[in-house]
């Protein structure tokens, strides 16, 4: 079970203690160690090209449309008329690629702290980085704590693509970031976060939601299916400062002919309503519990 | 990679080749080679007893549930009044197990053609193996085939719960096997199959759809989430003798309440409809085109 052994590359880590995800290796195309973490890009013998950052698959060739398209178009499409969106992390591009497409935004800022994870992407997985040539594009590197420091009251959408809570990205599921969050939104703001996975996290996941409804008047989650995370799906925690925000009904819809010309796989109108139905395990153990002992109406 | 290596089971198939799954292992609690094939029962550090047949994992303590309530619940719910059932395969009792709660239900009748399974599970899985234990059961140990030949016209739903094409189960995918399922079942009788997986078997998906659409006036396609499965899914194939179905409705509602009564954790009648939102590549890849060049629109 040891990495690369034998021509596999196996993925172990204590957040899914006791499995292992294991994909065959055609290549090694690179592997360094940057002041953040250990990254390392395969070939594989059947999803293509994968990034992985200390041990862990990232994303695939072959699946990272999934969740590449639903961290973007489920917030923005919840959003009435979103214009400034900031991305924090997704320094592969793959997230600025899909908020890009999006047709009422107009500038897109990023944040990612480790500037060789996006020079890895732009040499290695270049059906990710072309979100960096979007001209709606600011790209800064840098840490995201301090940037939403200086930014209050700016972006419609904040979308917070960051590897497992584990390294470098475990401020990120913590209540501060969610003030942050906050307060670098404009009023009926909408965040959008990787929200790891209701098999296996559930009291992060009912922990996560519990502090987001003492900020946020409207908090919901949804997931995706996506083959090479674990457990094959991934989860999507989304706040509104719109106490009105009914994230199972997006707000703008989008047609056939739409979707295929924005190059939409996974994403659609009705997808982006069936993604917040949880199976009855997930909703009874992750839905807020409101002090008053009634539940979250909008998390189904 | 070897099977039971230092203390993993991996799992290893040509229908998805380049990839594994691995479990860490506690303990192997029964291994045997029956007349059909190889039967491994495994302790697990953190899936409970797991059942393996001919090297792939058929059902986990933690996670078996998905796959045997919307097995089963989706064709119940989808049919007007299911009295009479028939499960093909099954043999760990979860289906039946499952089947038996459904309300209208009043006899299940049931054949496996490996009773080693049966045996083992009662054994070592009495969580599933307690649908052995009801009344409403008639357990026949012998082929699917040469049964239905000898039962036309004789049940509401049939349900074939198999393990992959390749051994046993390969000709339950084929064509002659759903003409047999179709002179089995009464008017207006549905069947639901294991379906295998959107994102690795779309040639034989599509190739199911085309020949059931043949067959049957009403086909669709579903799937549930769950862990253990390649990809961490699993398709459902739903066919109908009534024209008028719509598998996205589920026409018997539950509430909450009788949810909780008939201990299911992954099934509601919103998730019922949920399942049938397909991925836009795979809604694309697998909805049967009719000859006139339409789609099936109950297809979505």
């Amino acid at each position: 079970m040891d990495a690369l052994k034998q021509g596999w590359f196996s993925e172990l880590s204590v957040l899914w203690s006791g499995q292992s995800f294991s994909l065959q290796v055609e290549q090694v195309l690179h592997q360094e160690k940057s002041k953040y973490q250990d990254i390392l890009v395969l070939q594989t013998k059947s999803y293509g090209t994968v990034l992985v950052l200390d041990g862990v698959i990232q994303c695939t060739e072959k699946d990272e449309f999934s969740y590449q398209e639903m961290i973007s178009f489920l917030p923005l499409a919840s959003h009435p008329n979103p214009k400034k969106v900031l991305i924090i992390g997704g320094g592969d591009g793959g997230v600025a690629r899909e908020v890009a497409k999006y047709p009422t935004v107009e500038s897109i800022t990023q944040c990612e702290i480790d500037d060789r994870v996006i020079e890895v992407s732009k040499k290695y997985l270049p059906f990710m980085a072309s979100g960096f040539d979007s001209p709606k594009l600011t790209l800064h590197v840098g840490d995201g704590f301090e940037f939403m420091g200086k930014h209050q009251n700016e972006f419609d959408v904040i979308i917070t693509d960051s590897s497992d809570p584990v390294g470098p990205a475990e401020s990120l599921f913590q209540e501060n970031y969610y003030h942050l969050l906050s307060s670098a939104l404009r009023p009926g703001g909408i965040v959008c976060s990787q929200g790891e996975n209701m098999w296996y996290h559930e009291s992060l996941i009912s922990g996560m939601m519990k502090f987001c409804k003492r900020i946020f008047p409207s908090v919901g989650y949804a997931y995706t299916s996506i083959p090479t995370y674990p457990g094959g799906q991934i989860g999507l925690l989304l706040c509104s400062k719109d106490p009105t925000t009914k994230f199972e009904t997006p707000l703008r819809q989008f047609s056939d002919q739409e979707l295929d010309e924005m190059n939409l796989r996974y994403y659609s109108s009705e997808m982006h309503t069936a993604a917040f139905i949880l199976p009855r395990f997930a909703q009874k153990a992750i839905r807020p519990r409101l002090d008053n002992g009634t539940t979250n109406e909008t998390i189904k």
